[in-house]
């Protein structure tokens, strides 16, 4: 069955299943705001396929016969996510629940394409061979890959237009990788990926708009607005690191001044505190332990990202009005240090009713940005994207 | 025929055709998304009922017989907008297509709600009246009333949460208008009705994302993210004017500083320019004029709210990355004065390829406000609220 040629509600069915299951069929419709018969006509398909299965009867003490739980078959499909930092691969093969099974990291020597795409292919072969399958387990052929980096990304060309940590421009992903592994291949930008990966399967499941600001080596935003992660017109969206929030005696790697990623990217950071302790050998590590040891200097640098953060929170909140903003990524692990200052500041700027807004800190492993590329792809089963990738996840 | 209960494709048969028609049954199907069958079948009970008509064969030469155009009876249904301000009510009655009839404007002598919701309703039957209908016309009866105030407003439970320049609290407006008048009513924030008119009959005809900054009074900012207007999950978005990108010597009516607003609203700049010139008296008026003779301490006014707004357009372009930003209000008619820097901040904050946002100039005559009701009204059609306004527009 290929299931991009179902129609939406089969789709629809099998993403509140995925997302809210098992489910009675009458709740499975209620949610879904199909009648009885659709989820009937539409669930047949599936069945027959494989991608749910009947679980017995529910607990509910109805009037009747009792009702019988649908669910997802998490073993129906296998995806693998990679995320390309500047210098690691980091992967993940899950199952169709997103749910991990095998996780895997590789040192990467050069950020060559060709020598990225090789690396690639290898750790792809790594997770979905015999040490990705489980104890004598077979397992189904991976369906797709989902690779993410962190830049400028167009999804639907499958071409990475800009990565300034992998100094690429250009550079058609997709195709490569698909070359190179012969499985369909989807990349997005990294941060987008991660947003559908906790509208899916985790802080942002059944809200209908919430923001994923994730704070480490650049800061960025995810957004999914009415259920839908959006992307931009022109492939950029969430440049929360660039917002003009800041003061602006710092250039930021983009050029400007006063951007939130001037003060508050892990480098810019480390920068501050060298500069005001005169150790140029300082680390990150270092910096946050001067901070946590009181070291006033070092506070204060925190403290001035945190503000920054919260204007730049504030602003997501004024313009968009999310019911949460998970904050995540490295730079959380020293949460501790600018927490209050983003709140105060959030609380501060973010204007009548979009106080409101929960702020929510995630801290999340680092794993999880390469599921953000297997949900991803998983997510492509029923949002295919025109043109060339329509063709390569409909196998 | 209860429209809203006809199935979605019914709606979007006919939404396509009120901004993109007359179309060949053909091209109809082709840019919604339909089977020629499926539209061949909704488009029976539209037709039966008036809401479209078949207009003649195509212009087209195509071999074997020519294709009928389809397109939407204007006539079908009469929609009302007002716009309530500090000081008057702006009121427009429209055809199903937008178009306006008839205007009319009312002074406002009191914010009281009770006399203001008296006078909606005599304006109401102003509109709706013999006047109102052209000559000789008997027209149908006003199918719903769309009105629209600045502030925090929630459209779903019809309530006005807070409109500071009514200093209105929880007014429950669209109970009251519909009592009133015995016509079903809707109410929206301003910018956000504004912002479906013209993601409807306006500049954002066909782009999946679009935003409208509002340069006036306030500085309000709507947002048309893939094809839908956004509310905010608690009634706030688009708060443009209260971004903290200025700095910090204006405190802002919302008692910060470093907003938007506080430099770039109507009164902003007539207070910097009082304050510089020690003229108590001066106006608006006084302070373009002065401008464009090429006094720099005016100048300089605008040429600082300029710089906001540019930022603060920037900021929604990084967020959001909208194909095109519209500016529009009252300040537009002072464009001149401030267009240089707002695109100047404009082109130095846009992220990577946020820059290929278009940005268009639109003076909007201000009935277009009322307008901006009408056509939120005339789209409840398709897109009815739950609850409360569910019933009452479904007549």
């Amino acid at each position: 069955m290929n299931l991009s040629r179902q129609p939406p509600s089969a789709a629809l069915v099998l993403q509140t299943l995925l997302t809210q299951g098992p489910l009675t069929r009458a709740e499975l419709g209620r949610r879904a705001g199909l009648s009885s018969g659709a989820v009937t006509k539409v669930s047949a398909p599936l069945l027959d396929d494989g991608w749910i299965t009947e679980l017995g009867p529910s607990g509910d003490r109805q009037p009747g016969r009792p009702a019988t739980l649908v669910g997802v078959r998490p073993e129906r499909a296998r995806f693998i996510g990679i995320k390309i930092t500047s210098d690691e691969l980091i992967g993940m093969l899950v199952d169709l629940t997103a749910a991990p099974l095998t996780t895997h990291r590789t040192p990467l020597r050069s950020r060559d394409v060709g020598t990225v795409v090789r690396a690639v292919a290898r750790l792809v072969r790594t997770l979905s061979g015999p040490a990705g399958k489980g104890k004598g387990e077979s397992g189904p052929a991976v369906h797709s890959i989902g690779v993410t980096v962190s830049g400028d990304v167009d999804g639907l060309s499958g071409t990475v237009r800009y990565s300034p940590f992998l100094d690429w421009h250009g550079v058609r992903l997709a195709a490569l990788v698909e070359e190179a592994t012969g499985i369909p291949a989807v990349i997005d930008n990294d941060v987008r990926a991660l947003t559908v990966a906790e509208q899916w399967f985790g802080a942002g499941v059944g809200l209908s708009s919430f923001a994923l600001v994730t704070v480490g080596a650049g800061v960025g935003c995810g957004m999914s607005v009415e259920g839908r992660v959006i992307s931009g017109a022109y492939g950029v969206s969430g440049e929360l690191g660039h917002l003009p929030v800041g003061s602006g005696d710092r250039v930021c790697t983009c050029g400007n001044t006063g951007c939130v990623e001037a003060v508050a990217s892990t480098q810019a950071i480390v920068d501050q505190v060298q500069e005001q302790t005169g150790d140029a050998d300082l680390s990150l590590a270092d910096a946050v332990r001067l901070a946590r040891a009181g070291d006033a200097t070092a506070r204060a640098v925190f403290t001035r990202a945190g503000r920054a953060l919260g204007l730049g929170i504030a602003s997501v909140a004024n313009l968009i009005g999310p019911e949460r903003i998970i904050i995540s990524g490295e730079g959380v692990a020293a949460y501790d240090l600018f927490a209050d200052e983003i709140r105060r500041a959030f609380a501060d700027r973010a204007f009548g009713a979009a106080a409101r807004c929960e702020l929510v800190v995630r801290p999340l492993p680092f794993e999880t940005w390469a599921r953000g590329g297997a949900a991803m792809a998983a997510h492509r089963l029923f949002a295919p994207l025109p043109g060339r990738s329509a063709g390569a996840t409909g196998h």
